[in-house]
Order: C-alpha cells, then sequence, then structure tokens
C-alpha cells in the first residue's frame, strides 16, 4: 500500500497551488478591468500573474474555463430578500443592482461578454450562465410574489423580471443617464402595475 | 482666371470619389458585421476594400471617423408617428425596434460599441450620437403625450423611453429570450400604466 505524505507537506503543496490558482485569477481579473474579454488571453495572464503557460492549462483547460472562473467571482449571487410583498423585495433588489452598476468592476466587464456571446458559442454560453444567476433572486422575489397572488394574469415571471432590470440596464449602458433612487422606484412602480402617486 | 474642368470630366472623378468611398464603408460595414468594432481597423479596410490607406485617410481623417460613418449607416433614424395615443405610437416604433432587434446587422454590432464606450472616450461619444438618433423618435412621441397630458406627474420622458427600451434591449442581449408581439404589447402596457386585462 503506498502511503500518502505526511500532512503538512500535504498542506504547504496545496498552499503553493492555492496561491498559484489565486494569483492567475487576480491577473486575469486584472486584465479583464483594464480591456474587457478582448484583453485575455492565456499569454496575457502568464506575463501578468507570473504563473507559467503550462500551469494554467493545468488548472484550467482553455481559455474560457479560466475566464469563467475569473467571471464568476464577478457576479456573486444574491440571496432572494422575503419581505412579503413584491414591492418591498423588488426594492431592495432592484438598489442592491443599481448600486452594482454604478461601481462595480462587473458593470465595465459585462458589455464585453455580451459582445463576445454574438459570435462565440463557448462565451455565449458563459454569457447565459452569468445571466442566470444575476437574476437568480429576482425570480425568486417574482415567483413567490405570483404563487401569492400578485401578479397579474397573462404576465410571466420573465416580463416582470425584463421590466426591472431592463431600464436599469438601459440607463447604465445606454443612454448613461444616473440610476438614482428615483429612477429605480419609478421603474419598480412601473413594472409591477402600481399607479404612480402624482 | 482658372478655368475649372469641364463639366464630363468633373463628373468622372466625383464618381470615382464615391465608388472608392462606397468600397470603403462596404468593407468597414462588412468587418462590423463579422468582429464587431474590434475587427475593424484602417488596416483590414483597406485590404477588404482595395482602396488604399492614404485614400481612407483622406477621407477620413481617424479610425473613429470611419467607424462613425459605417455605424451611422447602422441606425437609420425613424420619424415618429402621430397617431394621437401614446400607446398607438409606442405600439409601431416598439414593434419597428424589436424587429431591427431580432433582424438588424446593427443588433449584432452594438455591444462592441458599448464595450469599447466603457474605455474609449471618442467611441462613447459615437455611442451617445447613435443612442441619440436611436431614441428620437421615442422622445417626441412621448414628449407630445406630456404635453396631451398622457403621462402621469412626476415621471420623466425618459423614465418612459426607459421602460419601453430597457425590456427590449434587455431580451435581446441580455436572458436572449424571444422579443415577440405579446412581450412587446405587456411592455408597452406596464410602460404607460395601463392596467393589464386578464
Amino acid at each position: 500500500m503506498k502511503r500518502k505524505p505526511p500532512r503538512s507537506v500535504r498542506g504547504e503543496v496545496d498552499e503553493r497551488v492555492r496561491r498559484s490558482k489565486q494569483a492567475v485569477l487576480a491577473a486575469t481579473y486584472e486584465l479583464l478591468m483594464e480591456a474587457g474579454l478582448g484583453g485575455v488571453s492565456v499569454d496575457a495572464v502568464a506575463q501578468r500573474s507570473g504563473v507559467a503557460k503550462t500551469t494554467i492549462y493545468r488548472h484550467w483547460p482553455t481559455r474560457s474555463a479560466l475566464l469563467l472562473d475569473a467571471c464568476s467571482k464577478l457576479g456573486s449571487k444574491r440571496e432572494a430578500p422575503d419581505t412579503g410583498s413584491l414591492q418591498g423585495d423588488l426594492a431592495l433588489l432592484a438598489a442592491d443592482l443599481a448600486n452594482r452598476l454604478r461601481t462595480a468592476n462587473w458593470a465595465s466587464v459585462l458589455p464585453s461578454i455580451v459582445d463576445a456571446a454574438e459570435r462565440d458559442a463557448e462565451l455565449a454560453g458563459m454569457h447565459a450562465r452569468l445571466h442566470a444567476e444575476l437574476i437568480a433572486a429576482f425570480r425568486t422575489a417574482v415567483t413567490r410574489a405570483q404563487e401569492r397572488g400578485e401578479i397579474a394574469r397573462g404576465r410571466g415571471a420573465t416580463d416582470v423580471v425584463a421590466a426591472v432590470i431592463g431600464p436599469l440596464f438601459y440607463r447604465r449602458w445606454f443612454s448613461r443617464e444616473p440610476l438614482d433612487e428615483r429612477f429605480v422606484r419609478g421603474v419598480i412602480d412601473a413594472a409591477i402595475g402600481n399607479p404612480k402617486k402624482g
């Protein structure tokens, strides 16, 4: 029977692997921030991180796998709140999303992923996974509201999600207008069909 | 006094210039379709069009100027309809936009412009001009509706525009769900605060 190396040696190896993976992910992340997806090649990551390409490929078999890992760090999944009303839940979720759109690095990287997804099936898959993660909490909140009968018949959960997220995305990436509290509140009111208080 | 060349000679020169400019714009457009903004360099355009770089630079002093010209072809400004109601006007405008998002080449190029605008001030300016063109007819229709008193107090024209265009953009580029008639109708109803007919 082969004997395992003593616990302390295994620990050191694990620690070295952990650190080199971390360096690679950090370098990938930095390059993403600087130039979007187009700026990330395995060569550039090797150069920036000081980790050999062969080592990088041992942990991530393809550039897409590395991008997926680095980008999943960008997303950070949210828990769905459960305030008891759709308006309450959406107020929390939309305020959090607006805040990330205003400040998070993720927001300046996503357009490069959307662009790549237009022409590259593998990156389109990654884009779809990031999107699913992004909207998961919104979907949970809207589905609960449907079960409580808060959403008009004929209106699907994805219709409501699109009505909330769409205008926020539009302001961040297309019109580049401010994502202030007043705007976010108005978006939620319109999405759930609350009459506007004049 | 210098004499102008005879009309027929001037006509021939004009025609040659026109044709070479057209070839350059067509090549730029093709490259844009194939690979987005990242695929367009003046070198690549010269090679594809067969027009010398010096000639290209005579007509467009910078790559951005060329991109702007080629991209403005993408947009195609719309006239604002005037059906007499906001719902009627938005139904026409949103159906047209949804159709372009589904089919037009423009829709697969815009994300690369959005991406570039995150990091390049000149291209951000181009993005802003394209956006202004895109929403001009929507703004006209919404402003007219405001004058008719059709829009709740406290709701700005750009709020309504974001509520219509945002969900359409979201479906095309982010969730990639179908932009069907039912969805578009629901978006308009929510944007103008029409109660959903169950």
